[in-house]
């Protein structure tokens, strides 16, 4: 197979580094290091269509990053894109919302168990604070139980005590638990009885650079009468999640009633929009809270979602993606397995990690992500990976003979009981 | 003249109730009191198209408050709507950001005055956050200077002590001083010496619900001295202001070098982007923060926002919105002296704010903006009005006939001497 070479986004990048700090941002970063094998990544898109995207070079990839979860029923889907351009022609950014913010929140309370009212903002994390403030003006509590390796955005409460611009008042509020762990999660609420508004977590623990874990049987049940019992708001940021496990949520895929859920990536298939969606029991605190935003009454993505639900309802996405997810996931793990590597996967199907565990470091799973890219198939090497509903099964068999090839390229750099080496700068 | 009834948006409020935490959100809400004349009001629009809105009863208005800021050239701009229509057929939210992201920022260094790089976010809360995280991060200080009757968006550190949802911790590095007494703000910064990152501002002064101050000749210059010799960065939140008075943002615009500007409503008439733009000396503090979004690297807002800057520059918007206001508050003012009011104008003409200043509890104004909206005149009674490149000569000789018409009907129920009454529910 040719590899691909970047001089067309090399050259962007260096125009970029004139006028964006580093370039870049979000997960990519101009440095080799953990996240991603840089020097084999494009960093500019020329165009995205379904299931693949072209780099500024022309070289094409089948996307399994899918702009980190929005892409969903393919790029440009003409279900969801009709009904954006319609609503262009209408209106978009209004001083009045149109009848289309009302229909969203009707379908969403139709759609999402435990809804039983939505709000709409743009960012993900925009639900997950407004959340943390409605348990805690429903509460009258301040403290928050979050689970480490969380990710709920990047508002300042979401991040780690010490990282760059974050004081000790941002995170003063926040009570950290271990995923799993029911013994230490009943001593903290014990620890704090009536102190705690919020427990917020993802309906499965996908962290990055980490095995994804996916709840125990007794779980959620058990985290459900604990919070019940402690008066506590049970928030799930279903953000990354939302709608590729279940068009009920997922915290209804995993049996639990939550009081708050958040959803945002999957929403629009890349349009705009995010919402939170609660119980009765905090309309009143929802309604009370101050927030509101420039962009948020907007009609053309609240149009884009309704179309993106009907449609991945209509042929029943999760269902695709769950089927898909497991052709895709077995296929990896034999391919390893051939190569005499072992392809640890976790999570869901429709949302895999995976990472090479003969090496902890994790930079031997980086090499053989640099080489699935080198030869168009976009994964990155830290984070969960997504489905969408366009991908082909000949999309999948490209990719399985990607993988093999990249993991024989691999073994040849590193015959085994050799010791890994880690890579270096392209 | 006929005025305006409303049942279908009665109807709609009606179902939205049922969705939705107070049936709508933002600066509307369902009570009477001091906001708005709920009573005179529509709820939802139907369409938008340059300087005007219909509701869902048919009503057309002419739209003074332009979205709260974004719509700038008119709704639906032909030229920004046509670069965007050509953006999603090539793609929109993507794994990888698209050349538009160089090019936008490009422009913005180009354009923006004190402007050396551009980060991009989606609403304009999330760059006056950024602002906040880069200055700690650059300082290693915590605290941040805001001046009283602030709206910085919705974020809980901009959020007033005791307000529901907002803890201790949210506010605890906030001082307060008051716009315009620089012998305050002086003590503030030697009460507080070496712990202030950052001071944070309007260009001027916009609260709502009282009149707006334009910085005195010695503010910016003496404001600036301070900072600089403080330590402190000083970043100006052009979030509603920006690009209404000056191409080259609105600190140039006083004479003000900013470290740190927030741009986002007037960015791409209607599309959903913000920009934070700074100095190259807290580069590598923006580059140092952890900070990004499912959405902020999507195509479709950037070329928008190209489009959208170069009509802004080709036709002079802000000099014509200039006039225009100018036009329309002198006519305003004039209106009012006809029926003995004191109709007391304050702000920029391009983003005026009003009260009848005959009566401090803004009732009295609250009437007669009532019976403007009954008439086809979209104003708030709290809020500053915006204008925009569409609005016509024609557009201000209707507005300036309903507003005579309107101070008229408020005339005949409060004769002069009478004591003025609180307007009840309609």
């Amino acid at each position: 197979m040719q590899t691909y070479e970047h001089p067309q986004s090399r050259a962007l990048f260096e125009r970029a580094l004139k006028v964006v700090p580093s370039g870049i941002y979000g997960h990519l970063g101009p440095s080799e290091g953990c996240y991603i094998p840089v020097s084999a990544y494009p960093f500019y898109a020329a165009r995205a269509h379904g299931a693949y995207v072209w780099d500024v070079d022309g070289n094409r990839y089948i996307d399994y990053m899918c702009a980190y979860g929005p892409n969903i029923l393919g790029y440009g889907d003409p279900d969801v894109d009709a009904a954006a351009r319609a609503q262009i022609a209408t209106g978009n950014c209004t001083t009045l919302p149109t009848a289309t913010m009302v229909e969203l929140a009707e379908l969403l309370v139709d759609t999402v168990d435990g809804a039983d009212w939505a709000f709409f903002a743009k960012n993900g994390g925009d639900t997950t604070s407004l959340a943390m403030m409605i348990a805690r003006a429903a509460t009258g509590r301040d403290k928050a139980i979050l689970f480490r390796g969380h990710y709920h955005g990047v508002a300042p409460w979401t991040q780690q005590y010490g990282s760059p611009g974050i004081t000790d008042h941002d995170v003063a509020n926040n009570l950290y638990c271990t995923w799993g762990d029911l013994d230490a999660l009943r001593r903290t609420m014990e620890a704090h009885r009536g102190q705690i508004a919020v427990l917020m977590a993802t309906p499965y623990h996908h962290p990055v650079f980490a095995d994804n874990e996916l709840p125990e049987p007794s779980w959620w049940s058990t985290v459900r009468e604990l919070c019940t019992e402690h008066g506590i708001v049970l928030a799930v940021d279903d953000v990354r999640a939302g709608f590729r496990l279940d068009m009920r949520g997922s915290s209804a895929h995993y049996g639990l009633r939550a009081d708050l859920q958040c959803f945002c990536k999957a929403l629009a298939n890349g349009w705009n929009v995010s919402a939170l969606v609660g119980d009765d029991a905090l309309r009143a605190a929802a309604g009370s809270v101050m927030y509101t935003g420039s962009y948020w009454l907007s009609s053309v993505p609240f149009a884009a979602a309704i179309a993106c639900l009907e449609k991945l309802t209509r042929i029943d996405a999760p269902g695709r993606m769950r089927q898909t997810g497991r052709i895709l996931t077995d296929g990896l793990r034999a391919a390893a397995a051939e190569h005499g590597f072992d392809l640890r996967i976790s999570g869901e199907p429709a949302m895999w990690f995976m990472r090479i565990a003969d090496d902890d470091t994790m930079m031997l799973h980086q090499e053989w992500i640099a080489e699935c890219v080198r030869r168009g198939v976009f994964f990155t090497s830290h984070h969960n990976l997504f489905m969408n509903t366009a991908i082909t099964e000949e999309d999948i068999a490209y990719t399985l003979d990607v993988a093999h090839e990249s993991f024989a390229v691999v073994r040849a750099r590193h015959p085994e009981r050799q010791e890994i080496q880690t890579v270096g700068k392209g």
